[in-house]
């Protein structure tokens, strides 16, 4: 049975990889990945064949991977963060339905909203959702009902794809429905290239959120209604009987 | 300014480790954390010193981390998983109040749901939230009102301490209140024992879900509307213009 790693590299930095994924892609003789999360992995992988793929050739990236790995190669395709989080592990097993005698192994990483967690001190301890700004392959009025039932229910939120050319003001609406459930004063954070270059943090209210522009290299955290700021750092306590 | 690393060590194996996690233990004088999990490192770690405390003993851990910091030794606290997902670093922050002079540094690791996720397949593509069923810190009516908001929502959503001997019946509850929204055949998934020693993984319905129990040991995975059983793995597609 032929097989490849679906890999999971982390936010950026080699040492944010797991062992188990520096091992995958060392052994592997073919690395198939997006352009610029490929150059974040060639110092530490000599004698490999990269094979990249722009941004939005996604399912050619997927077919790629199978052909090569039916030649009898080795073959690790890598996302950012966890493969299995708005990555391409999904359609992996979607595609793979026509290479029958591949086998898939996913090997998870640490996901923007974890790497950026840690970065802001707490924020993800008690009950959160994930929940994308991209309305590429989502309806909108999906999105924003996600949003509201966030709000209601007192979830912690992490926003990925907050920001690109075309949404430039989807995060500030975004804000704007959960300011209806939450108080303007509510802690958040922003951070930007978690685990790269240029990484930076900021703790801030929701009010001073809403119009605050973003990039697309940035995780959004918006607290619950116990999340406070302790020293700079986001922290939400575990329950609400707490110390 | 003394330090203290809040390490996730992942699921369980060693290799499901970050390569920054394992650094940081073997550079420690002193590692502390609940016994089970320091006992699936020691044969790892050499020449350390091990600081155990039963699981209840939370607030003892962290002050034990902070007395051992003060004494000048490099001291790491272990989570499984990742330290701030219903693990121990809020606490460090709230606890940290009293201890100005000593500095946090999170080291993110693979929670459960990602862990669990590698295992089924591809469940958690797109937006999904994770909710804990155990009520000793949090009303049970907040716990309740977030499986409406999910499933309303349509939510993927994760389970963590889906059961325990005092609330055997809580998974079942909570598939009742997903099951007003979500079809009885709506792809679910279980996964006991990540990265360890006995790890088993079943892929099934929501209806079936409902009458299966479950350890303190296990994390459950409910799917959304689209996901979809491929070769018995679980697969949630990327949106809904997919594929
Ligand atoms: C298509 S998603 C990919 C997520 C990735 N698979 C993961 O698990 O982190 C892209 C979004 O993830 C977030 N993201 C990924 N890597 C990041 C990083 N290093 N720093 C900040 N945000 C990041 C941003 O919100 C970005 O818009
Ligand atoms: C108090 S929470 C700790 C979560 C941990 N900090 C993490 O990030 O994975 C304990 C719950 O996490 C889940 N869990 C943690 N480790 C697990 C493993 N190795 N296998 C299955 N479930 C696990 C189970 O639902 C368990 O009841």
């Amino acid at each position: 049975m032929k097989r490849i790693n679906v890999v999971g590299m982390g936010p950026g930095a080699w040492d944010k990889m797991t062992i188990e994924a520096a091992k995958a892609l060392e052994e592997s003789d073919t690395i198939i990945g997006y352009t610029v999360y490929v150059d974040l992995l060639r110092d530490h992988l000599a004698d490999k064949e990269f094979l990249t793929t722009p941004m939005t050739k996604e399912v050619d990236r997927c077919r790629m991977a199978f052909e090569e790995a039916e030649k009898g190669k080795n073959v690790s395709l890598v996302c950012s963060g966890d493969a299995g989080v708005y990555g391409m592990s999904g359609l992996m097993y979607q595609i793979g339905e026509d290479y029958p005698q591949v086998e898939l192994n996913i090997i998870p990483g640490v996901t923007a909203a974890l790497g950026g967690a840690a970065i802001l001190g707490a924020p993800l301890i008690h009950d959160f959702c994930l929940i994308s700004l991209s309305d590429l392959l989502t309806p909108i009025e999906k999105i924003q009902k996600r949003l509201e039932a966030a709000g209601e229910a007192d979830f912690v939120v992490v926003l990925y794809n907050p920001s690109s050319r075309k949404r430039a003001d989807y995060l500030q609406k975004a804000c704007d429905i959960l300011l209806r459930y939450r108080d303007p004063s509510t802690v958040c954070g922003i951070v930007e290239n978690i685990g790269r270059e240029g990484e930076t943090k900021k703790v801030l209210t929701l009010r001073e959120l809403r119009d605050t522009p973003v990039n697309m290299f940035t995780t959004v955290f918006i607290g619950n209604s116990q999340t406070k700021e302790i020293q700079n750092n986001m922290v939400t306590p575990r329950g609400y009987r707490d110390v």
